[in-house]
């Protein structure tokens, strides 16, 4: 891309497919910032590009994918993961030559490797994936500070334009968050453990408590503790259904170590190993107390 | 016990034998609210009934256990779970006749059971488990506000005093909180359920993140969710260890269903039945909304 063809700051026009928590953050984060004339929004679902217009995130509401992409400088994929490849083909033919592709889910080598194969112009999409988020979800839900102080990954084509890349660095800091530009697989492997892992930790809590033969009092006695360690599990179930699915090898693998974790923890319950159970949370604490402070 | 015998709120003399965060925060709350004249505290680490007097917590440092219930009304037992009976064989002998004893474990079967063995009269005995808790120990953390709108259990022994349960319900609600007498056996497999499971499953969930080979990007990018979902890891390891070893055998059964959930989940990501997928984060979504709901 010729740094003169690159889009200056503010963008003149904005596309975001998908009106959700994501999307609608964003528009507002956008349009509050300064840093978008214009946000065109379109979503599948009938009503919500109105909810999202009603509350600032979009500057027009488009009836089709392609209205909402013609002439943006910048097209956003917000949807679920697994709507993606269907959204990059309807907006294929129409997006202009020198418009960046970006997206905001949260897997990443999948989505590249659609884009390199939906795209005309693969070298101008970088996924993105900022690392906010919130157990509701929808327009309703948005957050224009959604985003501020939090990494927002940039994973490239693998032969990606530079000078796109730089610019949707800058637009990324400029929202308020930090760009880490880092390899799709590598990214998968790492929210695999501390994003896609913890989610289906919380779920299986869940599951496991509800189904309890004391679930009634157990509900009644259940505290701060419980509220935040399921916290995860209350967000779309269809965005959480595509996360798993497209991100399947990395969850096994960390599936399987979470496992051997749990079982070596059962076998020294039911010893009665006081060593191995304090060596173990001792080790959990300073483990986790570093990690929070970095 | 003959309801003259009973003593009246304020208290005149406590004795809290464990001075950690719900030691110390028991110790302030009472004395904030007035419902205790003199506070004794004793603690077994040199130095941490010190920090409690200079946060207001007691009024007066026992340099023995002997010392800090000799005359007490009420004797709160605050230490690790696995400290407990031999805290109880240490006062039974200076204990007053009429004294009424309770404690702030998380674990209640082991508790009452000790009790009844150890002590000279069970029938004054209340085990007690305020479901209020904090990732941080030690009289530092301590909060004046930490059991108000928490529920507090109380599980008597079998020939429980019906005054001296009144009594004590009347003394947890004058610390707003709310008192809920339950079975000690009923009390352990509701909170393995919703206490306990959260804290293997966070720590195994930790442990998991640091060994993966990704574990530096991981902890670049850890967010709020793994933040939340791992946050009862970093509690007091000791604490964590007894809690674990005085309620084996709920832990276990619980372990094991959510063993059988975890299995579940995995064999719809390895076969991508995003139908079970859905269905799983769909009713896991419903039931958690309404517990957090009610």
């Amino acid at each position: 891309m010729d740094a003169s063809v690159c889009p200056r700051l503010p963008v003149t026009r904005v596309a975001i497919l998908g009106l959700g928590l994501m999307g609608t953050s964003l528009g507002i984060a956008l349009r509050r910032r300064g840093l978008a004339r214009e946000v065109a929004g379109y979503d599948l679902a009938p009503g919500v590009a109105a909810r999202a217009h009603g509350c600032g995130a979009v500057t027009e509401v488009c009836g089709t994918v392609e209205d909402a992409v013609a002439a943006a400088d910048l097209v956003v994929l917000a949807t679920p993961v697994l709507a993606v490849p269907m959204v990059m083909a309807a907006c294929a033919a129409s997006l202009a030559p020198a418009a960046i592709v970006t997206d905001v889910c949260s897997t990443k080598a999948e989505v590249v490797r659609w884009a390199e194969e939906l795209l005309p112009a693969p070298e101008h999409f970088i996924g993105g994936h900022p690392m906010a988020g919130r157990e509701t979800s929808g327009p309703d839900a948005a957050d224009a500070e959604l985003f501020v102080g939090c990494v927002w990954c940039l994973a490239p084509t693998h032969h990606c334009d530079t000078m796109a890349l730089a610019w949707l660095r800058e637009l990324v800091a400029a929202l308020g968050a930090r760009p880490l530009v880092l390899d799709s697989v590598e990214h998968d492997e790492a929210v695999a453990a501390i994003s896609h892992l913890p989610l289906i930790a919380a779920a299986a809590l869940t599951l496991t408590a509800v189904s309890a033969a004391c679930a009634d009092l157990a509900r009644t006695l259940a505290a701060s503790g419980f509220r935040d360690t399921t916290r995860v599990a209350s967000g779309s179930p269809r965005m959480g259904r595509d996360i798993l699915l497209t991100n399947r090898e990395p969850m096994l693998a960390c599936l399987d170590a979470y496992l051997a974790q749990l079982h070596r923890l059962r076998d020294a319950i039911a010893v009665g190993n006081a060593d191995t159970l304090e060596r173990a949370l001792t080790e959990v604490r300073r483990v986790r107390d570093a990690w929070m402070a970095s």
